[in-house]
């Protein structure tokens, strides 16, 4: 099992996938063709396809051979893609750069990288419900998915993230926050990409540790790199959480503190699939990349 | 048939489903008041609820009995809402006020506005998923929405409606930006009901046609509303799309004209389920309530 050839495998697939999907629907539709632009400049900004990757690894851990898997994973990255354009918008983050390009409201607008956000989020859930796919698998991720990205997940954390800014918080709500604005997509990732494959019970229950601990570690780990990454590696200037007055783990517990603890997270991530086999060593080095990424 | 009782007896139908939604949404999560707040603020502003009355009103004709339709057509009230939040934005159309209130980034601020809209699309989709039916057919009307709301359907209208203000556009534009924006959603309400009854595909195809025919009158006489309709009918001050430089059916029609456009539309809505039995009243006494309608 070799990561660094697994990871580019995987992401050519996706992109082959995202690339399809823009064109297919530029010609079917007749919308505007600036819409589409900012689409396709964010969702082909060179992300890293990490949830759909983890889908994907999931889904054949759990004994999934179809090629289904790929609309539904591919489904993911609208989705993460939209977070993305809607939190660097002035009103929340205002970020200027990501992945070391302009972010969408500076070469777009405001309005249109508002409504490519919307259009991606509306988008991922077609994808999910043209997937040939048994329907109730499809209804099992949809609600899945739904639970991780609106309030009770990824809307909810953000929205903790933007009204905590430049206050001090307690520990339990940066847990929440961190669990819910990053967590719960990543778990979901791992979670749906189970669903496809029809895993039974204690696979679903034991991916799902799997997935909330990666996700958790991989917030704190972004904490960390934005004070020690560089610009080059991160895409865009380092130091900008405290800019902001973001809570964050360093800011609470320190930066080492904040090492040790994503450590434990996925010492913890990998004990929770110890009992799979070797279909399940991409997860296992997909969660030690989580831990020593530089980006 | 009496619409004078039939529209607020189903509007409270949907009130009904609407408050318990957000109530029991509270007690399940733990996310932030605010977002909360901000999402039954604009869902419980008083709206007409047509599109769920559609919704319903469609199923019925198609010969559904049962409750579950209630939170589809819910679902498309959730929709509706985040629209309105995210076109009220200072980027997108600037409004500060709606239905005599203020607009959600008036009251919550722009972030909370954009998470509100967000989590409303979001959670449109968690309650058809959570709809007790056919899966295949929750996936069918998954379909239909986000075919009705995504590129091909209202985000594309919007972007277009942006993006063409302070231009003048062709017929072919308008058309485009009116079927797009506000009618893709009307048509599929009543779309979506009937795919929920399991309606053959000749009442299917009535009905589309009949949505389709409504939903863009609809907006033409949104259009002539700004301009011949009192601030107290509105809702909000009239004359904002010539102040935006807004594209209208009058702009470009005139007053009378476009009158006489939403007229032809509404008789040849009437036309394509002229064929249907009493249960079909209440879409038929719908659409002359569209035409004649004050706000």
């Amino acid at each position: 099992m070799d990561l660094k050839s697994y990871l580019p495998k995987k992401q050519e697939v996706i992109d082959r996938f995202l690339k399809n999907y823009l064109a297919a629907k530029k010609v079917n539709s007749n919308c505007p063709k600036k819409l589409y632009k900012a689409m396709g400049y964010s969702l082909m900004a060179g992300g890293k396809r990490l949830r759909p990757i983890l889908a994907i690894a999931s889904y054949e851990t759990a004994g999934g051979k179809s090629k289904n898997i790929i609309p539904i994973a591919a489904s993911l990255e609208l989705i993460h893609t939209y977070s993305l354009i809607h939190d660097d918008l002035p009103a929340m983050d205002n970020d200027d750069f990501r992945r070391n390009k302009p972010t969408s409201h500076m070469v777009f607008g405001e309005a249109v990288a508002i409504l490519a956000g919307d259009a991606l989020l509306t988008e991922a859930f077609g994808i999910i419900a043209n997937t040939p796919a048994k329907p109730e698998i499809l209804i099992k991720i949809i609600n899945e998915l739904t639970h991780a990205c609106g309030t009770r997940g990824m809307v909810g954390g953000q929205t903790a993230d933007i009204i905590f800014e430049d206050r001090k918080i307690k520990e339990k709500d940066l847990f929440y926050i961190h669990t819910h604005k990053t967590g719960a997509l990543i778990r979901a990732s791992v979670l749906i990409g189970a669903i496809m494959a029809e895993a039974p019970p204690d696979t679903l229950s034991a991916l799902s540790k799997y997935g909330e601990k990666i996700g958790l570690a991989f917030q704190i780990i972004d904490d960390v790199l934005d004070i020690i990454g560089t610009k080059e590696e991160l895409g865009k200037s380092p130091g900008a959480d405290i800019i902001k007055g973001k809570n964050t783990y360093p800011s609470i517990y320190g930066l080492e503190e904040s090492k040790i603890k994503a450590e434990n997270l996925i010492n913890a991530s990998l004990k929770a699939i110890e009992d799979f086999d070797l279909k399940a060593e991409p997860l296992r080095e997909i969660a030690k990349y989580i831990l020593n990424r530089r980006n």
